[in-house]
């Protein structure tokens, strides 16, 4: 359709980083849209687990969008674990995270614009980080008041780890995978599992860029420097700590399983095939694998 | 069954309309019941997300009754961009419209037959669309009292977008297509994602049909002429707003992915399937693709 | 497994109502539970949401415990209408009706052994129908006080149709067909929306089993006969609506939908399918089909 | 990837221990880190079906990482019915369950190091098993104050008996298989039916190392002897009564559906395959069987 096939991007980096930019797009949107709907409405039209669900939602919708192209990373700690797994060239990371980024802080400005008035009314016009009124966490996530520094560190590894151990095995043959053209609502309910489970600590970015395309914009839109000040300078967290919980828990998948998975030829010549278990007959719900 | 094919309908746009008009009843029933049975039962028989979660069902019945005959529009925003798209002839635009708007009045008269002693007992026998006790809202959608004209505008036109860019990759193939079976419930939840992140400023309609058709119904029924007045004759937006917001939504699906894809002709013949990107290993999770 | 083959039941007709049995046990035992579970923890371990929930739940399983074996009726009024279209023979209408009974009332009253503690608990022992302690509508349903007779037989109709409309388009090759392995979950989807929709009236019961059942248990349990006097004789309308609601909603498929479907015959040799629309080139969303 | 595969484990059991292992460890961090967070934000970030519908996500995780290795147990009672069921050989028993009991504990310590500012926070520094600033039930099940010994027992027997009766059925070819490689999020939705209806009484373990585990480590981390002395030993009701109600409720299974169900060799030569009802014309629903 639209006769412009001429248009289209020759350069695979720029389509790809194109669609990693509308990913991300879409998963804030949903997501910080739905925050900014709880809270301007005072939790009277949707609650902490409704900004959850929409969360998913837009984990699932970029998926679709952009699975085919990128794989659908959307996320700077999923982009780091897939290079150090050997499974996307490293030359790919930095143009990823940056269309990553870009995309979080094009829609963390959309969610204002639309949301511009319920903020102004909800807030009073004073655009602020802490108190009853404060707008700030719509966008960025800031951590609960009793956390220390270490904890936080630690929340943000495990709930990544956790990201990267449990999607691994979405696709592996060799033990029970998802259906290939469902692992975008399947991953979005592992992320709503995080988000009911780890995010009251630090609000469970476990994306770098999630974080700081939110951040960079309310530092720019009139929350000032305090979003980066704040809970002493407590920004870098969501930066660091979900790569390295990502590659953790990689790591962790592939010790626990993969290793022990049968080589992936041998699947080709299924009568050669180990059985994982001679002595077990599979059980009745393992049947139809 | 049923000895009388005899009275099967030649004609195919009126087989059409007729599906176009009983899934948009079904999808306003569903909706506009839960409204009611929130607002009457002052939420001790569900919240505002079972509203949302009831007019995600709705589509998604909708949908599993309606695909095969029209493609399951139900929303005149989405046949207008199937129109501009080039995928829905233009003659079809105002029969589908309309039969979406009889069916969603229809549906509206009879979730106030259902409701009828509910929404007395609720608002005392006094039908209003402003105060604690209106009752027009179970129907059609008005702004938030803190919303400007633009703004409202603008979110009618975001949220139509987001409907429009998530749905319409859905059946790609040269992507990651969702299994065609299970498309129906893979949309209702983006609209449920929808609806939970963007109905806090005007109710997310995001459908003419969905507003005019309940709207008109109020003032038949005993509403008055209130229900177009008010919010200095806000009635016009969300008629106005998703179809321009549908199509614009639809052209950044196209200039961000469609237009990148590979030729269709090209998937008869994968061997000469340019890869997307050489050097990229496609990452576990998305083997399956 | 389990050298036992011998006792295999030779009659079919008692298989099948073995399996109505069961699949109505399952039913009511997630859902009843539920409302006990919600009604005396005052709302504090589940709320009205969850006893929608868990309906559906119990929907979905009962279903895969039974619909290749009767086709999961677990609902007189839905083997009504599979009798008035001829799918089903009508001399199992009434063995099956009875099982769905037999399994309704045996759920409940296992529901009430396990939660006779919090029963008493909740009600200081004193079982009623009426009242801030009632515990009767945790088995049967109720009307709301506001309710006039018609308007409750209305309601009822109104859900039970929405059931049949929606349900017998999901395996027509012809339209939209949902994944014959998913339709038990898809049906658990449909129901939970008429609950979160249609039961602010009544109750959505929607089933004369999964209310005469309980209501008889109930009624031997100790309640007393206010179980059935009570709302003046009101427990007849549970029992008469579906059925009609049933057959109107099946009817309503049959002429909106199916009677202008292509003959059956036809898919065999697609070549000569008519087309549905030939004017329309299926929009994207609808390539898959 | 990482050439590392000359660490592969060569002991089948002991990579199926592993498997185990990790499958429980996700479950519990998923289930008790929801719990925590619900706990700890006195219900502001989620509340008792966010909890429930962790613990879902976690029993889906954790099939999709274990199923085609052991067949995802994960519970004790599990392993135990599938050995009684002859699918599991018993050798198989006693291993599995120490893994998940180690994998449920390590998990707890996890959940405990993430949340401890919030525990903290929350409790005032005193771990406790009483009063409203308790913590312990974040980790094990403990029983509502009404209940007696007896009825306890019953519950968690129902509630395994559940599990087993509506799983059992999900890859039997010969009924309503669900598809294979959907069979863990259809478990999840399960556990989740359970988890809203019966869970009001004991917290639904219905699992002996999903309590035994978190209650060992809550032992040793500064709760006390209360934690098994409480309730008047309390503590052995979710290790008995589960796997015995896991044997009941499978046995259920094979009595009401399994025997009467076509030889499996028939299957594989349909032509010989008795109807299961010959006067039954399959409802529109079920053709796609």
């Amino acid at each position: 359709m639209l006769k412009l096939r001429a248009v289209r991007v020759k350069n695979a980096l720029v389509r790809e980083c194109m669609a990693e930019f509308l990913g991300t797009f879409v998963l804030l949107l949903f997501g910080c849209s739905a925050a900014a709907q709880v809270k301007t409405s005072r939790e009277t039209k949707g609650q902490f687990l409704s900004v959850n669900m929409a969360f998913s939602v837009g984990v699932m919708s970029a998926m679709y969008l952009t699975k085919g192209i990128t794989g659908a990373h959307l996320n700077p700690a999923v982009s780091l674990s897939f290079c150090v797994l050997g499974q996307v060239p490293w030359d790919r990371l930095l143009p990823y995270c940056l269309s990553q980024l870009i995309g979080a802080y094009v829609a963390s400005g959309l969610v204002y614009l639309v949301y511009y008035d319920a903020i102004m009314d909800f807030s009073g016009g004073v655009l602020t980080v802490y108190g009853p009124n404060e707008t700030a966490s719509i966008f960025a996530t800031y951590p609960s008041e009793y956390m220390t520094l270490g904890r936080s560190f630690l929340d943000q590894v495990v709930g990544t780890g956790m990201l990267m151990l449990c999607i691994l095995c979405l696709g592996e043959k060799r033990n029970t995978p998802a259906p290939a053209e469902l692992i975008p609502p399947i991953v979005a309910v592992i992320v709503l599992g995080i988000s009911m489970s780890m995010s009251a600590n630090c609000g469970a970015a476990i994306n770098p860029a999630r974080d700081l395309g939110p951040r960079l914009f309310t530092l720019t839109a009139g929350w000032g420097t305090e979003v980066f000040t704040c809970y002493n300078y407590w920004f870098w967290v969501p930066l660091v700590a979900p790569p390295i919980g990502g590659v953790i828990g990689s790591f962790m998948y592939v010790i626990f399983i993969e290793w022990h998975l049968p080589d992936p030829d041998q699947l080709e010549n299924p009568s050669t095939l180990p059985t994982i278990s001679d002595k077990i007959k599979q059980p009745s719900i393992g049947l139809e694998l």
